[in-house]
């Protein structure tokens, strides 16, 4: 066993979640690799010091980049909002460290786009943190489809839903302003990730893109919503097949509805992240009267079920992701191997949200560019 | 009470559950005009004697032409193929007969125009056979939406999927040829038609209609199919609000897959015909602890539950939707009024095909004309 | 085709249904013999004559002896209270007329011994009006059952579970005294005939029957409940197999809560009437990764299904069973062969029920008498 | 913040939940007491340090004694078998150390006993591993009861079934012989300790416990079962209720079978371990047409989400449970306070598994001794 030592900049939500997953990796998986909670970066070196104290850091860094200069990191987590991504994972490649970069990659296709060149021209490992395509569920769906389960895909359907701004009442915030934080830039990359993982590239989109409450109450009378609520998008995959996407903020009732369906010749899937420990798999096969969609319960015989628990039921969470994630990131660096999905893997998601955002504004067909 | 005499055209699928319908309406509704099984049509006249004797008609028509100018005939009733309701239809109302016709209201944007027209001019009681907007759920979701329960309405997502023909070894047939029988022919006029019950006209759309199985096997090697297996639309309602619709009938294990979701600013709605007694509401209300989608079992205390059962649980089937509409039927001709869905509804749906088509031929966005 | 006259004892809910039946039976299924409404009895003449006009019968009897002694009259269907069962079978059957008895056969074990023997002496068809052992679902279910799909049984939980008095501010009315509307006479039926259905005959029961709500509110002050809220039942089935049984009518939120779970060495099986079209199966079977239950909507691949649809998910409903319970009660007359379930099968159910009450009693295991 | 040294007995499956939860216990919850991971003890030395590799302990013991007498260990988690619970408990009593012991708490009702006297007379921290209780759905159930949302409790019905020992031809081994693993003593902890948790004390009650497959298949033929494979109890408890409790391992298609119901009069709930993140709860208020069952997700609003998840749908796990499990260890040996569930709980669970073993052998009520 070897230590290495994590350097994570930001604490909250999911630096937090992080933190935990650095903790538990080890004993969870026995890795090779042990990861020690070295240095912490926030937006201040008392925040840092105070997370520090919390999750167990050896360290509370000044700044980013007193972060990514410290010898004793040798490999780092970004869990900073977008727009620092860029700057700390460039950074970071010069320094010779590893990278892992929650999503999305960056705050624009531009920034998806050098973050992916500075990460291949280094050689280093590096990751992007899509955690839902992790689950024992998506896993087992992706492993299905490739065996041929459901014969020839001939129809997908995937949404991201959310309820967080339905309500026309809710105040003007952060959140309602600036393309990142419109659904397309924040919730977007979850499904179009996930879209991409079990029906490969996209050849053409046609979108809309739309506010559904145009302003939102302020201090001093309304005010204008400069970003996205909702957006759909119809699609042509690479391999010819037709599908549907639908991202929103506004979804009254949904409150983790990433969620697809899926058919083919000879069967169909769904699944929703809202029932996240089962997959409905319908086999075109016996006679007719037995047939129906199966639900089938994760377990020991589905993919990363097992280190958690001993049987169907049970139940993996959001945070066992993540912690699938450390360990997935430790064995790029251990192996030198990349490990889906990586940087290039988030910047097609960028390419699909950038076009989708050309085809929304004349309201045709676009095409994508190749991966 | 009132006898009136019915002439049925067509005595098969359709013709019998209407045959059916009207034997059994008088003792369901205790309706003030009693139908009497008069007269029934077919492709023939011993087809026709046929199927006198099994539903218990008076009399059996040597054709249509004969039937709608029997004299005891006062009400008609087109349960025959697409291709002939126009010609019935126009007969019947130049002899001054009310007319029901099954689904879609003709062959084309031309015919549903004629009929609409025809309807309209001779001031008689018109009905198109929509049944699956005549349930206590759907009629419940109409009451829901119009009392506002969920709000102002900010999202439809409509389906009607099936998977007859996902197959691809299955023979190329009289379906697979000839757009009256294609997807957008043959199923969408039933989630048309409830797209705009519950969310009002169709302002413009844009639509991919397309071949999932390009041939088929026939007798002698592979036939082309020359009809759509499935449609996508993204739609934008009069009122301003954005939706999407899919019809198929490659989506494998879907067997009646009529179904929706209408998210609200204060609430949601989803419905399936596969769970078809049950409505799924969300409201926006009470502490966040205790939300969620609820599953109301139809009942008495909902529309058109009452006449058939005592409690929720009971259930209504596909035979009862039959049996209300021949009591509106028989409504709309014993007061004179119109009865909601009238051939102007048919002749909407018809009018949003046809768009589709258009749009999917160019990849734009097209208007649809005011119904 | 041969005409039969139909004499129909009860004009309310049941006797509705019934006369709905006896209206669309023919048209349906295309009977050899067509039943005519000839003769409805009720509480009194006006009211006989009230049902014979909305219902369509040819003549209101004075009472059910005058319409048991119409010649007119050649089959009797009994949709009156229990208590009137008895006297009405025993008179159908001295003057020669086969009988069809709404559910329970008589108002207690004495007169459900009669009343089969009276039946059995007499050589008539004799029917018992178990409807929902008719639904499609659990047809196939016996059919399932009786294909060893599901491997050697080894347990059986069913309930009946309605909540019309679960509130305990609802006033003392006729339903809250006398054995015969407790639980166990009004609602048990239904649930044993079921369990007999699908297990086979009972050899030991252990039963506990309570009163929940011991008074309910009545004019001057409060009432005492003279009958049971719910019950469960240890049983032992001639199998060997052990099961449960709970029957209420106070389990707030169910509506129609008859349902099962039966679990086989090899497969298990679920159904709940409130999701009355489909039914759930599990085989232990093929790779444990693809296992679970399946959701399987009842169709044309399903017994009884056909006459009334096209495809599965369009549903049969409450009235639907009735009019199967008509076309086979006209089999039975046509041919002279018994049709399940007969009288001695109401018998069974009634030695049950007798029987769970003793046990109650004392609070030990209790044999039951062979059917 | 302090540390405390942690000594486990047992790495196995739930000796390695443990060792996880102490890892990420302290960044998950910020807790004021650190664990340090100290001591290690399993079946062997040898076998103590490859646990104490993979997991991170300081020191491997030679044997419990050894854990035990440690000085560093000033915690000690007993996760190794139940036949050794009792000697190792009353040993770190004996030294003044607090126990978290896995459910059971002994192998018998005389251990237990003895074990929750020892706890007692030593006043130091003492808590049983009842995980299932402390999912957020579960406690969520507990505080709708508490706030009585579904007014007076009038019928409880649990299970806990799952589907190990289904088949008929799995081999003989040690989970066949011998009480402790039986059904009832490997199962029925978990639903009883929920059931008391949830609806208070039981009375009394009538149980029948019974091995479903008398042999199994040996090296060489048959060998007898000597435990139980299903069971099932009557139940009133002190509240007055009754109820109904199922334990089985034959239960085909039952994975993580967890599950309860319970009316009220003026609700009901519903859940179900397969689906673990979602509660059902019925209340009988607001008009009949919109009543319903609501499937609730767990998320914030619910009690112990918070830590791991932003919003509802993200799901929590197994993992998560035993963390919490060691924060509320941690809390009782901070604050000197019990935390539920004490060995108290634990007595009170075999007490009513030994009444029902004696129930089940005469088929009478049986009283069960207060807690």
């Amino acid at each position: 066993m070897t230590e290495i030592g994590i350097g994570l900049v930001g604490g909250g939500y999911m630096g937090k979640a992080h933190a935990v997953a650095y903790s538990a990796v080890g004993a969870v998986f026995n890795t090779a690799l042990r990861p020690r909670l070295e240095t912490i970066a926030a937006t201040s070196k008392a925040s840092a010091e105070a997370y520090a104290r919390a999750y167990g850091f050896n360290r509370a860094a000044a700044d980013w980049q007193d972060l990514v200069a410290d010898p004793k990191v040798q490999a780092v987590v970004i869990a900073s909002p977008q727009s620092t991504h860029r700057a700390i994972a460039e950074a970071a490649f010069a320094a010779g460290k590893p990278v892992f970069c929650e999503k999305p990659l960056g705050a624009s296709l531009e920034d998806a786009t050098a973050m992916t060149a500075a990460a291949e021209a280094s050689r280093l490992p590096n990751m992007i943190g899509f955690n839902y395509v992790r689950t024992p569920a998506t896993r087992f769906v992706r492993q299905l489809l490739a065996e041929g389960a459901i014969g020839d895909i001939t129809w997908f359907r995937g949404e991201h839903t959310e309820d967080f701004l339905a309500d026309p009442d809710l105040p003007a915030n952060w959140r309602t302003e600036g393309r990142a934080t419109g659904c397309m830039g924040d919730l977007a990359p979850h499904p179009v990730n996930c879209m991409l993982a079990l029906m490969g590239p996209v050849a053409e989109l046609n979108a809309r893109i739309e506010t559904v409450h145009a302003t939102r109450p302020g201090p001093r009378g309304p005010v204008p919503v400069t970003n996205d609520d909702h957006a759909q998008i119809m699609l042509r995959f690479a391999s010819g097949v037709m599908g549907h996407l639908y991202i929103s903020r506004t979804a009254t009732g949904r409150k983790m509805g990433y969620a697809y369906e899926i058919h083919g010749t000879k069967g169909g899937i769904r699944f929703d992240q809202e029932d996240q420990n089962a997959v409905w798999l319908y086999r075109a096969e016996g006679p007719e009267a037995t047939r129906g969609y199966t639900r089938i319960l994760t377990g020991p015989a589905h993919p990363d079920f097992l280190p958690f628990c001993q049987g169907p039921g049970h139940g993996t969470g959001y945070q066992d992701q993540i912690i699938i994630e450390a360990r997935d990131f430790l064995q790029a660096i251990e192996t030198g191997k990349p490990v889906w999905p990586t940087f290039r893997d988030g910047l097609a998601v960028s390419q699909i949200i950038e076009t989708a955002h050309r085809s929304s504004a004349d309201g045709r067909w676009h095409p994508v560019p190749p991966p």
